[in-house]
């Protein structure tokens, strides 16, 4: 690495600075001192270019994004949409930078490795395109846990419904959810679809929501686009993200990704049943001893993880651990994670770190 | 049944008329003219007693609940807690009536039947202990769908996870999320655990909740209360009450049951597997045909139900139906039912409907 070889730290840039996940990202780096770069330059969009931020105590000015960017750059960090990072991750890494992308451009190229730091790290040292790729948020969420169990029990199976927080969306999601909350509340407005809509009509927000139907007081059973046979992107997302992070391409998984009125932190009920028996105890002791994992699961009373509870931790949180009575070798749990940072910008901060210490 | 014999309708009863589930028996009444009911009788609580309600254009006198209230009543639906139940249903079937039950009280005793009428309506006619029983609302609003599917393909599996209602702890639920989002919104209040706590105590909130954590931008996945092993009493009633109504005493079931912000109509994610081949395309069709159910699944766009969309409507909702991709013999799909309709009051009216239609 360049700058590296000259005696200062890295050189890092994260690419959608002023974005949901990039302004996390520059959190992680103020309150991470892991690793200490040299320079830090952020990038956004000619937009927002000009503006300023601090990062690490010192004044940064955002910079637009442009080939020349990236020069003098050792890892850039992406939050982008998928078109914007096919584009300008290859720019990037011509300009001799490894980019660390957390759209859903490459994570399912064979040549680019999809990493979670704390279960597979090594597979970042592959990388011939000079690319890594972040999971999806919902994948990432119950990453940890799963791969912790798997390492030692033998993962065969997934049964996955989602909660998933508005900010899965982005800023506009959250912007939307709060806006829908506050036009029903206070009004007794009637819990009908119709009576819903009517009042976030009446309250001036447009038809043009990122949700495909009203989200206050509702759930709506679809995250993404539309799939062959029904299903959708995210759900897709689950099964061949999962299968590509454990290295199983046979792993059997069926999801449904399901949106909530929460604001941040994603929540999945997961099923898996394992290649040898595991119980609950071996499992409490695993995610015990995972840095990663907090275990929020009180067996003598109502103790469990929520996303509220959740929201600006680190960890995943796992709870209302359970061997399944009907089915061998096969565990329930709920897991919480925070869509914005394990989710995304702390993984892909994370790889990041990795990459430096393996350099 | 006596006042049958006598040449009027049968006489019925109310057990709890005032209450969220007795009030919506009213409605049904109202709306329904299948039965000619002879006397209507409502029956509460001392404290509700002498109050006046309209059925079916006349004026009732709510009565207190006593022995002589169920003199000459044929058939006695109650919705009232387990333990009132557990003493006052004998006393109907003393004094003559069948009980109808849609409390927890008799619901796994072998000498009483649990029934869906679309489902497994024949086994009304035997009850040895004059007491028919009304299932939970969770494993209500599924046994629909499950049961056409069953009928035709043979079910072997189960895994659902849940996405229910605040209604489904009663009348206090609703108030609970009403004035829990009330407190929430307009403020941009915090999303952690903490800042919503906080404005829900600023808002004057009691700690004592039916629920055991906040439910505004949240969700609890704990439903019920604690029983062996980790799991909650609605996650045990999932499995056992799905078993006795199937005639399946051996299906393997898990279940996660978690609350949502919603007010009314309890959603499922459902992955059911089965003993024979089953198409997309062939439980289309089955459900097309059944009554009790509206198919919502345009493979074409995204239409799918959702609570909001489904509340106060009779029938289940099924939609996002897809072959699992790597599980044989498995559909994956949503449920949408409104736990206060065919999740309770409508399904207990539908077997008193039954037990009339079979005197």
């Amino acid at each position: 690495m360049s700058s590296q070889e000259s005696g200062s730290g890295p050189t890092v840039a994260i690419v959608g600075a002023t974005g949901a996940v990039g302004s996390v990202m520059i959190e992680i780096m103020n309150a991470r001192e892991s690793v200490p770069w040299g320079e830090i330059r952020l990038i956004a969009s000619p937009r927002s270019a000009g503006s300023t931020i601090t990062v690490r105590g010192v004044e940064h000015t955002v910079v637009a994004l442009s080939p020349e960017a990236f020069d003098g750059v050792d890892i850039a960090m992406f939050d982008v949409p998928d078109e914007l990072s096919a584009e300008w991750a290859p720019v990037a890494v011509e300009r001799g930078a490894i980019a660390v992308d957390n759209s859903g451009a490459f994570r399912m190229d064979p040549e680019v490795p999809l990493v979670v730091p704390e279960v597979n790290g090594s597979a970042a040292t592959r990388r011939p395109k000079g690319i890594v790729a972040n999971p999806n948020c919902t994948t990432l969420s119950m990453m940890a846990a799963l791969g912790r169990l798997h390492e030692q029990f033998g993962l065969r199976e997934l049964v996955v419904s989602s909660y998933q927080a508005a900010s899965g969306s982005g800023q506009e999601g959250v912007d939307r959810l709060r806006a829908e909350l506050d036009a029903v509340a206070g009004k007794q407005v009637g819990e009908r679809a119709g009576d819903v809509s009517e009042a976030i009509t009446a309250a001036g927000l447009s038809e043009d929501s990122p949700f495909k139907a009203p989200l206050a007081l509702n759930v709506v059973p679809w995250c993404g686009s539309r799939k062959e046979d029904g299903w959708t992107s995210e759900e897709l997302k689950v099964r061949n993200e999962s299968r590509k992070i454990l290295g199983l391409p046979d792993l059997r998984v069926s999801a449904t990704c399901v949106r909530v009125p929460v604001l941040t932190t994603h929540s999945l009920a997961v099923h898996a049943k394992f290649e040898r028996e595991v119980t609950v105890e071996q499992a409490r002791r695993s995610f015990e001893q995972a840095p990663s994992i907090v275990l929020q699961d009180d067996p003598d009373g109502p103790d469990f993880p929520t996303p509220a509870g959740v929201v600006g931790a680190e960890p995943t949180y796992v709870g209302r651990i359970r061997q399944a009575l009907d089915f061998p070798e096969t565990l329930d749990f709920f897991v919480c994670g925070d869509n914005l940072r394990k989710g995304a910008a702390l993984n892909t901060y994370e790889i990041a770190e990795t990459l430096v210490e393996a350099s």
